[in-house]
């Protein structure tokens, strides 16, 4: 029924597996496309350019966004941080579904700038579970997983601006789901007006005859 | 999750199949109950008391409004048409969805009395085919056709006040697309509120400790 893709936003604890559910969801389909951000901070060891982030210097930063170059950006601290417009516009055209995978701010610059979108959060199955993930991981300072934590705190005070939560109890299984939720958003009816307005002009003219 | 079902609202034009569709879903699936309305009309042949509606009389039926036992109800012409409300908050309790097959008059009136219901609207593939599947039933004559037809063309124009639409091209898929659409409503933030403050709860006491 619908041309247009979805313009989806993934938020969610650190530790709390997005990566790999994205990763699992869109191997296993391809109506996906992932928006990359870009920023202005230093890329990490392992980081790659243009899958990662895009790393740009300021001033290529700042004449982005004098053009209108992004759907949303902030500046946190020293390093801005943004979303290329164009990617998404002409995957949206295309009729792919376009994964942000951006944090609360973003989220919610991306509610004002397209309040079309999805915003979903991942959520563990319960705070030990996210603590466990993290200390788990085996390669951080308790410092570093308690100031996770922490941070995990203070964001949880946003979730109530998203549209859904999804609980991460297992990768398959929330790729299956995020999916499900995703495609279910293709049946909105402010998706479908065009359909619902062939409908609607297919039935008028029964009426004239 | 949510121990709460979901409310759901199904409308559709006259012909479009949502007796079909449901029964597949409901026969696939066994978390959902139907919401039967009550009405004072006659029953017409065939018509099962407590499956097709309740049939009450009219004192009866004005004797309940007092009693406030409707989550909503409308006259139309001489008669009343009603959804009992015990059955759909016993059933949601219970943390069974709950469908209403209600038409458009009512579906508004649930929207002001439970705003967190979900209201989806099933749709042919066009209009041509509603006019196909309304005269290939063979029973009714053209007059009957031609006025199911003028009411469709009137319902189609409160489709916008509906949350989804979803076409019925084949009774089984489309089973199975309703249902993925009604398990996704599960995953709504505000229906997920108690969780969320589970998770809030936790991982505030990792800060004090």
């Amino acid at each position: 029924m619908t041309g247009r893709g979805s313009l989806i936003v993934l938020s969610g604890f650190s530790g709390v597996g997005k990566g790999t559910v994205l990763k699992r969801m869109m191997e296993k389909y391809d109506n996906y496309a992932y928006s990359v951000s870009a920023t202005t901070r230093a890329p990490r060891v392992g980081e790659v350019d243009g899958k990662d982030y895009f790393f740009l210097t300021t001033e290529k930063f700042e004449s982005m966004i004098r053009e209108g170059a992004f759907l949303e950006y902030a500046r946190y601290v020293d390093n801005y941080y943004g979303t290329p417009r164009k990617y998404v516009e002409d995957r949206l055209d295309e009729g792919k579904d376009v994964i942000l995978e951006i944090e609360v701010n973003g989220a919610i610059n991306i509610r004002k700038m397209a309040p079309e979108a999805v915003l979903i959060y991942m959520l563990p199955p319960s705070a030990d579970t996210l603590k466990e993930r993290l200390t788990g991981r085996g390669t951080e300072r308790a410092e570093v997983v308690a100031g996770r934590l922490g941070k995990a705190a203070e964001e949880a005070e946003n979730i109530g601006r998203y549209d859904y939560v999804i609980v991460n109890d297992d990768a398959d299984a929330c790729a299956e789901r995020l999916h499900s939720l995703i495609q279910a958003q293709h049946l909105r009816v402010n998706q479908n007006l065009d359909f619902i307005k062939e409908i609607q002009s297919g039935l008028e003219k029964f009426e004239e005859k």
